[in-house]
């Protein structure tokens, strides 16, 4: 499974693509769509939109995954990262892929294992597990940590779905 | 030339279509897109943009305006309106559409007259100048309400131009 991980921001949106490979996490690309801050906000937005749908196009992801926002320190720059978050989420819709939304706190448990780690260890965490050479941009950092999480996430549910059916035929164990 | 006007919502999104014939206004469409409240957010993103694909299909708008928002009451729901609105202009420039924003105080004057008009104003309004059977729908209403300001506001610009040019050849007044 292929999955593209984005950190939607209205001047940066970071994306990361994993790819899992058994039990083997591996890293395919990561990069940052940069937007131009003395345009108007609707070509901001078209920039955003299609760029995503370039790396989906070149990358054909399964399954698309993006950081959920609970809060923000205002409702005018909440509006601005919604827009973004939108164009975004609407570049996968459109791709006909199924985006998963995880919060900060999942995200950073899935990769450093506790929810309260910082953006450095998180950073530090991905470039070992994924064997990068260098630490990657911040928001593409974002992205990627993201993505694992959506694979984690995936495997659990596997997992679950695994053991339910032992569960309900438990009978199984009952019998003579 | 053709507006489309549209009102982005998470919840119902307005949309309303206007041509200019001459100095006449004249109405050819309005309606509302409705997202299911039970779907996922990035599902509902998905219909938006569909809905408005499927509207600028139709009625082959040659220019989009939306209004601008400047505050909201909290920063979650402000977060929530910007996908929407993300989602809504995504649609447009997707379509090769020039996106014009206007402030609410811009589309009360261009429609009623003054910017401190209530909504109940705006709408009457619109039935007397379009000519409608009935009262649209609110978000329609505001959807065709700013599609009428960006018309208006093009005519400015375009009277603006036809005076300029006289304006920087005025040495024709000192000709012999």
């Amino acid at each position: 499974m292929r999955v593209l991980g984005i950190d939607p921001g209205s001047r940066i949106t970071g994306y990361g693509i994993i790819e899992q490979q058994g039990s083997r996490l591996v890293h395919v690309d990561n990069g940052a769509i940069f937007t131009d801050c003395a345009a108007d906000f609707p070509g901001r937005l078209k920039r955003i939109f299609d760029g995503l749908a370039t790396v989906i196009a070149e990358y054909r992801p399964d399954e698309v995954a993006v950081e959920n926002i609970f809060f923000s320190t205002n409702a005018q720059s909440a509006l601005k990262l919604g827009q973004a978050r939108g164009a975004a989420i609407v570049a996968a819709v459109h791709a006909g892929l199924r985006v998963s939304e995880y919060t900060a706190l999942q995200v950073k448990q899935a990769v450093v294992g506790q929810g309260r780690a910082e953006k450095g260890q998180v950073q530090k965490m991905l470039k070992a597990l994924l064997g990068l050479p260098e630490t990657a941009q911040a928001d593409a950092s974002d992205a990627l940590a993201v993505a694992i999480c959506h694979i984690n996430s995936q495997g659990l549910v596997r997992r679950t779905a695994a053991v339910s059916p032992r569960k309900s035929t438990s009978w199984r164990n009952y019998r003579p």
